[in-house]
């Protein structure tokens, strides 16, 4: 059983591996991604089965959300960061039974011969529980209200199902915001507001296009009134979910005591939504735009943006020193000076090819009496010549946004193409092993649903849009009864 | 035994406790720190005992820790940032026996029915063999070297003894840096440079003074060579320890197996160091600042750094207009407006006391007539006259700097007239009695240690300090034996 813990021989498999990715992003996706992830040292599997080790290069990624989400998320939507424990009572699971149920099998427990407690303890899954247990004490009146708070942690899930980088694992990090409010107006708007600022952060940060819509029944969160999410659609035709907003409702008021003293002087229950977005917006960043080379990064996210190598010829030594004050006149793009000997240039190129650095300059001895400098673009390869002046920190800042915005056009239109209307389910079958993202009119049973997975060999219901331009109701596409709502369907992750 | 994890009767808890503290700093410090964190909202009790709850107010204490040290710490030495699991196997804790023996006492494991894993998982209670384990992996060459990563993370520890808000916790947060080095001389330099930088840290950012010393053999890390500490001395007469550096030899590079090629083609051992600091700092901050009003914050740590109050008299709502005026003019100090109607500003006063915002600005309808406003400063009660001009921000900017030094110099003095030394037993006991830090000369033989703690009714030797004004050595304290160093003893945290 020891080997299901340990993870044997991770250094044979280090010395095997090359440089490059041995298999193409079209040909075996996983094995690709796995690869990327390794080689460009964003990830490591941890030695306990399903979890992960994020290295510096991944974690640089997620502190770039981090800073995005607490300037443009956090603080102009009133919320507060807090922390709250890792450990929760089993009861506290209990007074919730729709959200028990749904987290009933994913939950690791302590040891409680080692707890000394007397009811088991839970190692986090979400913290629904264990904070509104502390918002049923410190709210008492409508002037405590809303109550917006977020915390930054990790969580556990203790999945049977084969785990990802990123995309699944046991443990994993993110940001669960909980705001209580007097009405559920406020309460729905603003989940619904979170689902949209997760979809331009999506946008303007990771240049990731994603659908913002509404869960079915069925997908909700366990708990949730209605649940909201961002789908995201991966190169194998599978979409991910990469964000999720909920109104709960007054469920869990209820459960765990939360009362307000209105303006009425009336005791009232107050409404909840939760909301979070995790390591796994990396994962598809990842996926949605690395190439056969390795990672390619959208530039906001990127550490350092440019790298700079020398290119010398023979004994002249300039270009080394243009590098070294180039390094200092672009310091505002944190760039790493590949300076070392023994390696060449096209080895140089290879290894940050791999690793995702947005921008290469390329100085030699041609460029230096030129005054001027080459620079690559890692996402296409475009090289392009810059004058060394006054301009060039500019000039280096429009190529950077230029990328941003071609990266986030590729992968929408890929999206647009993959989106596809179905009439009826031979349609939606054939779409679906086409690996398309299908659009169909459905009139909201579980039953239909179900029937749907079955027959699509695994499709599963994404989300009713927030946004359509086809608003055109038909029949259900199942059962022929008459449509509630536009619903996407699609294999996922 | 249910009411050993679930605290009861919370609500009835915070229903009976009015705005003011029950008891004086000076007369009950346990008491009068735990309703402080309790009613300024920086912390609250968990669910689990020993756990709890960082509120708001707490966590932007810990925010602004972040921001100081991943600027001023982790980017200036070259650390990088990163996340290791929180599952341990067992077999990592065994493989370096004396880390093992260390932490069996204190290690929560997941319920191994649930894991499903045929060996134990610990729950992290630092992070050395899980990292270790990785980096044996990652490190081949003296080009990998120095590798230097730092994690922020939560931290568990199953205390059996009495737990207090930040002070000792079964769940805390930390930083935890972990460099590994080709030299002896680098890896204990930069251990020794790490433990400066927390001095720095506590003295520019908290106002709080420390020592900076190394622990005897008896008080080191499991499994380090040599351990430093930054020794904070609260205001009972008990020192706390508040950050520490370990210079692990190779002890652990040896139990994981982390050998590099050196540049003379040979394998070697490479030397280790680890270092952190913790959520506790938030505690001691608190403790050597506040008073019997309520929290007291450095202004660096504080997230809204003034409180504008108007004052109003009759129907004159001039000061209401003006205070608004203000608070977009010193938008820098992100001040609360509390222009909550059906308050006394009295009341608005204790509150805001009582929540530790540095400075209080008041402003009336004689203070509009002459263009001015009144500050009042939180440590002191200090009130100023300011004139609003173009030099306000300016004037604010100074006076906060002038109450950050006064605090510092104040809890400086308390120190300082806190440390005495002895020249025998008779003295330490006493001094030890009049809760006083005392220097002695030391033999460095544990069994003085066990002796000295023994008859002085509980004082453990705190460190050997780096930077001493008597240097002169004398007969060890306690055995008469040549001493070989200066040692501080005190009770402790």
């Amino acid at each position: 059983m020891k080997k299901a813990v340990v993870k044997e021989s991770k250094k044979e498999e280090k010395k095997d591996m090359g440089l490059g990715i041995s298999v193409k992003k079209s040909q075996d996706l996983p094995t690709w991604y796995e690869q990327v992830c390794l080689k460009a040292e964003i990830a490591d599997f941890g030695p306990v089965k399903g979890t992960m080790v994020i290295r510096p290069n991944g974690y640089a990624i997620w502190q770039a959300i981090q800073d995005y989400f607490n300037k443009n998320i956090v603080k102009p939507t009133g919320v507060r960061n807090a922390y709250f424990p890792l450990f929760i009572p089993e009861s506290f699971f209990k007074k919730e039974a729709k959200h028990a149920k749904g987290f009933k099998a994913e939950v690791a427990w302590i040891d409680p011969e080692v707890s000394g407690e007397g009811e088991r303890i839970a190692i986090r899954p979400t913290s629904e529980t264990i904070m509104y247990d502390s918002y049923s004490k410190w709210i008492r009146s409508y002037k405590d209200l809303p109550l917006k708070i977020n915390q930054w942690c990790n969580v556990v899930r203790w999945e049977t199902q084969a785990t990802k980088l990123f995309l699944r694992s046991r443990e994993f990090l993110w940001q669960e915001g909980h705001c209580v409010y007097e009405t559920e107006k406020e309460c729905n708007d603003d989940a619904v507001n979170y689902i949209k600022l997760y979809a331009k952060l999506c946008e303007e940060l990771l240049a990731l296009p994603v659908i913002a819509g509404a869960k079915t029944e069925k997908e909700k969160f366990a708990g949730a009134k209605t649940s909201y999410t961002i789908e995201a659609f991966m190169p194998d035709g599978k979409a991910l979910q990469s964000g999720t907003s909920h109104n709960l409702g007054q469920g869990f008021a209820e459960s765990f005591g939360l009362k307000y003293i209105g303006k009425d002087e009336k005791e009232h229950l107050p409404w909840q939504n939760s909301w979070g977005i995790s390591t796994r917006l990396i994962g598809a960043t990842i996926m949605t735009h690395s190439d056969d080379k390795g990672l390619v990064l959208p530039p906001k996210v990127a550490e350092n943006k440019i790298v700079i190598v020398p290119i010398l010829i023979g004994s002249d030594n300039s270009p080394l020193k243009k590098a070294e004050e180039l390094k200092k006149v672009l310091e505002e793009f944190n760039p790493i000076l590949d300076n070392r000997e023994g390696y060449s240039a096209g080895y140089k190129f290879s290894e940050w090819e791999m690793k995702g650095i947005p921008l290469r300059i390329e100085i030699g001895p041609r460029d230096i009496k030129e005054n001027k400098l080459i620079v690559v673009r890692r996402d296409n390869g475009k090289k392009e010549s810059l004058s060394i002046n006054k301009e060039l920190s500019n000039n280096i800042n429009k190529i950077l946004e230029s990328m941003h915005k071609e990266m986030y056009s590729h992968a929408k239109n890929f999206l647009n193409t993959s989106i596809v209307e179905a009439e009826n389910m031979k349609d939606l079958i054939k779409s679906i092993e086409d690996k398309k993202m299908v659009l169909v009119s459905f009139c909201g049973e579980e039953s239909c649903e179900d029937n749907i997975k079955e027959k699509t060999q695994g499709a599963s219901s994404r989300c009713i849009p927030l946004e359509l331009k086809n608003k055109k109701l038909g029949k259900c596409i199942y059962c022929d009864k008459q449509a509630k709502y536009k619903l996407y369907f699609a294999r996922s992750y």
